[in-house]
């Protein structure tokens, strides 16, 4: 039995149903609105009630946009030369955040994933060799998440782009990240981590 | 420099304006609307805009409602002989959650706190008054939270309802939650616990 109103549960039950939020998280939250000015309920409806407005894909990379093209894409300073491949646009923003990268990228969209029924076709494989196909890049930096399916995309990644000879195909480096403590680190951490040592 | 569209970012904006959510974590929920259907975000967004319609606070007990009565004070089966004054609406849901009172609540909306500006004219405390005198209950029990706030308040509200001789005033228990370690406990909690105790 609910003792608040109609608006309220239903927000409740709005918040809950994000990753993370659980109801009594959900409650403060509402409640948090409940007490604070008409302005910041209705900034958060109105925003979430316009998120998918003129939202798209990059024909390019399958960031997401709002124009035509990407802001990425758009950048005529960036390195065409090199294409990261991530697999989601949340990754491009980690990347950006960090500040370390100045080629482009592809959003894949997901990883390859049988169980889920994820295969090559519901990820954005194809536009990746087409795209590679067209303008002939130096360098493929597959930058998946370290997991098994991460790992399998990638290898499907480079079985598809064997035929271009030209390409060079990377994968970013799995190791200790910093910050971390060896003792604490798992099994196969350490072992990507001795595997990949380089001469100091 | 934003990577994104603006229709994200602004709700980017909106989420890390709620208590607990930074900009991680909302950039993260962002993306989860935006890969799940439209109807979350739709539904999120007309909940949110939708919240504060007719809402309204309860003429008696200053719960927030959207009918003219509270569902609670509607109750014809609860007991109108109990008080329970709380801070916010939201520790109304907490003990109705928990079914152990089937009393009457008065919501005062805060605590004393004379750095914010919190005076007694800023929370309901006079209503609470008249309410006493109209409804002439038995017991008062005082259920703020354990805080220097919610101690000042108790107190200040125990003075201005000794002019009822009739009306008992209680305050809950303070001691070990359950489940709780001793020593884990603070010093605080272990006197409140001590001074509390009661013949076994």
């Amino acid at each position: 039995m609910s003792k608040f109103p109609i608006s309220i549960s239903r927000l409740i039950d709005a918040f809950a149903t994000l990753p993370g939020i659980g109801e009594k998280t959900a409650t403060r939250l509402v409640f948090y609105l409940v007490r604070s000015g008409g302005n910041v309920s209705r900034e958060l409806g109105e925003a979430a009630l316009n998120l998918k407005k003129n939202l798209q894909f990059c024909p390019r990379c399958r960031n997401i946009t709002d124009s035509a093209e990407c802001v990425i894409c758009a950048d005529m300073e960036r390195d065409n030369q090199k294409i990261c491949v991530v697999e989601e646009a949340l990754d491009v923003l980690a990347f950006e955040k960090a500040g370390v990268y100045k080629g482009g990228y592809h959003v894949l969209h997901g990883v390859l994933n049988p169980l889920d029924g994820i295969g090559p076709d519901q990820l954005t494989i194809s536009d990746l060799i087409m795209r590679v196909e067209q303008e002939q890049p130096t360098e493929i930096i597959l930058a998946m998440n370290p997991s098994i399916e991460g790992e399998s995309t990638a290898m499907f990644i480079t079985k598809q782009l064997q035929k271009f000879s030209t390409v060079k195909i990377t994968r970013i480096a799995r190791g200790l990240p910093t910050g971390s403590e060896l003792s604490y680190a798992d099994d196969t951490t350490l072992m990507a981590a001795l595997n990949g040592r380089k001469e100091f």
